[in-house]
C-alpha cells in the first residue's frame, strides 16, 4: 500500500506531525499553490483556519482529497457547494476550544460586571474613584448555540451562580428552540453568541434583536463575526439600547486599523483569541494525529461535520 | 426604659435606620465632634469605615458606648488599646462582603489569565495582535486568610477548576497554618491576601515572600493595604520576580495622585471597591438594624470581634 499524501494548508508555526513520519507523505500548500496540489492529495489538513483558500481552490469534479480536517470549530471558511455535495468527509477540531472559550466568556462577564475597563482607564489617569459594581450571581444569561462550546459556557456561568438558558437550532430537553430566543433575550443580563455560522444564523443578531434586550444587558460574541450585524450593534451601544458588548470575532478579520469598531463606547474588542490558550496548537496537532491514525486504520472518523448544516450534529 | 442613644459616625449616604424610629435616639458625629459625643452614646455605629476617628476619640475611662458596630469586615481602623481593654462589645459586618469580594477576585484572576488589560490597551491603539492566553483550570491558588471572605474566595476559585490552599492563623482541618505559607506560595500561580490586619499580619507580604513566588505567579490583595510592603511589591514587579499583581487596598487611601503605584507595569490598581456591589449600603444598614434589635431585646450579639486578635474568631 502506498503512503497517503497529506497536504497541509500552511500556517506558522506548522503542526507537529512527527508521529506520522513514514505513514504520510506530508506536502505543504498556501493559497497560491492549493488548487494545483489538491487533486493529488488524499487528505487535506486546513491548518490555516483563517484562510478561505479551500473554497476557492476546491476541484469541481475529478481527483480530490477523501478527507478534509480543519483545525477550527467552525467550518464556514472552507465550505462550498462543491465540497458539500462531494463524498469527501469533513471533520473539525470539536472539543479543543470548549473549556478555554468558556473561561474567556466568564472573564468577559466578570470584567464587565466589575467595571474593570473603567478601573484601568482611571488608573491610567491616576484617579481614585470608588464605584459600585455588580454581582454576577443571580443574573441571567442566554447562550445561543447548543454545541460543546455553548454547553461549556453554560457550565462555567452556572458555576458563577448565573441562571442560564441555552438556545439551539431546535427545542429538546434542556435546550430551547429558536422560537424562545426573543423572550429569553428580553430578560437576559448577558446574551452570548456561540453558534456556528450557517445560512440560518448569519446576521441573526440584528437591530430587532438588540432592541429586545434590556438597557442594562450586555452582548458577547465568541462565535463568528457574521452572526452579528455589526452596524446594528454599534447603534445599539451608541443609543444605549444595551449597556455593553464584547466582540472576539468580526465580519472582517483582522479588524482593519480604520474600523470604527475599535472606538465604540462600551465595546471590548479582542483579536479572535478566546479559545487560544497556551498549548492550543499542540492540542490541535495531537487531535489531528489521533484522527489520522483512525483514518489510516480504516476506523470511522469522529467530529464528522454535517456538510449541509455546517456543523457536527449533536444528540 | 429610656430610648438608647445611637451615635452614627457619618458618611454619605447615611445608613437607613427608619425601622429604628422611636427605638433609638439617632445622633450624628464626624471626626471633629466624635470625642465630645461619645460619652453620652449607648451605641456607636461606625458608618464611615474609612475613618480612624474612633481610635483618636475613644475615652480612656468614664462613660462610653457599650457597643460599637463597624460597617466593615476589618476593625483595624478603629481598634486601640483602650477600646480593646474595655468591656465595650465590638461587632463587624461579617458576611456582607464575602460573595462580592469572591466574585471580584475571580474577575481579577480571569482578567489577568486572559491578558485583558493588554487587550484593552491594544484596542485603544487600534492594533490587532493575537496572543495566547492562559487556562485558569488546573492552576493553583494560595488564599491567605481563613475567615468567611477567604473561604468564599476559595469556593469561587474552585468553581473555576483552580486548586486552592487556604492559610489561616493556625492549622486545622482544611486550613494550613502559617508554617506552610512559604511552601504554598512557592508553588502557587495565584497568591491572594484576604487576612485581617493584625500585629501578626502587618507587612507579611514582603520582599522575602515575593521572592519565594514563581516568576509566572500573580499576587492579589483585597484585604488591607498594610498587609503588603508596597515598595517590595513594586520591586518584585519591576524586577520580574512575579508576573503581575492587583491591589484593591493600600497603605494610604485614597491612593495619592502622585503615588508611583498608579503606573507600575503589571499592576492593576482599583479604589477599594471589591466588596461594594449595588445595594451594599442597604445590606449594611439592614444588618445593623437586625443586630440592634437583638441588642435591644437583650439577646446576644453576633459577629462579635475578639478585640485582642482583631477579628471574629471562626471555628
Amino acid at each position: 500500500m502506498s503512503v497517503p499524501t497529506l497536504l497541509v494548508l500552511d500556517d506558522d508555526p506548522l503542526p507537529r506531525l512527527g508521529r506520522l513520519t513514514g505513514r504520510a507523505r506530508v506536502e505543504h500548500a498556501d493559497a497560491t499553490t492549493l488548487a494545483e496540489r489538491l487533486p493529488s492529495a488524499d487528505v487535506l489538513l486546513v491548518w490555516d483556519f483563517t484562510s478561505t483558500a479551500v473554497r476557492d481552490a476546491w476541484p469541481g469534479e475529478g481527483p480530490r482529497p477523501r478527507w478534509v480536517h480543519t483545525a477550527s470549530a467552525g467550518v464556514d471558511h472552507l465550505m462550498c457547494p462543491e465540497l458539500a455535495d462531494s463524498d469527501t468527509v469533513v471533520t473539525n477540531a470539536r472539543g479543543v476550544f470548549d473549556q478555554p472559550i468558556a473561561e474567556y466568556v466568564a472573564a468577559l462577564v466578570l470584567t464587565m460586571a466589575k467595571d474593570l475597563p473603567r478601573t484601568l482607564e482611571l488608573q491610567r489617569e491616576g484617579v481614585w474613584r470608588h464605584r459600585e459594581s455588580q454581582r454576577v450571581a443571580g443574573t441571567r444569561a442566554c447562550v445561543v448555540g447548543s454545541g460543546p462550546i455553548g454547553r461549556a459556557i453554560v457550565a462555567a456561568l452556572k458555576a458563577l451562580g448565573i441562571t442560564t438558558a441555552l438556545v439551539g437550532r431546535r427545542s429538546r430537553t434542556g435546550i430551547h428552540g429558536p422560537d424562545d430566543l426573543g423572550r429569553l433575550m428580553a430578560r437576559a443580563d448577558w446574551v452570548i453568541a456561540a453558534a456556528p455560522l450557517t445560512d440560518e444564523t448569519r446576521g441573526m443578531f440584528d437591530a430587532r434583536r438588540f432592541g429586545m434586550m434590556q438597557p442594562s444587558a450586555r452582548f458577547i460574541n465568541i462565535g463568528r463575526g457574521q452572526l452579528v450585524v455589526e452596524q446594528a450593534l454599534v447603534e445599539a451601544l451608541t443609543k444605549r439600547w444595551i449597556a455593553g458588548a464584547a466582540l472576539d470575532v468580526f465580519e472582517t478579520e483582522p479588524l482593519p486599523p480604520d474600523s470604527p469598531l475599535w472606538h465604540v463606547p462600551g465595546l471590548i474588542v479582542s483579536p479572535h483569541m478566546s479559545g487560544d490558550t497556551v498549548g492550543w496548537r499542540d492540542e490541535l496537532s495531537a487531535q489531528f494525529v489521533e484522527m489520522y491514525e483512525r483514518w489510516e486504520a480504516g476506523r470511522s472518523l469522529t467530529n464528522v461535520v454535517d456538510k449541509q448544516r455546517g456543523y457536527v450534529p449533536g444528540h
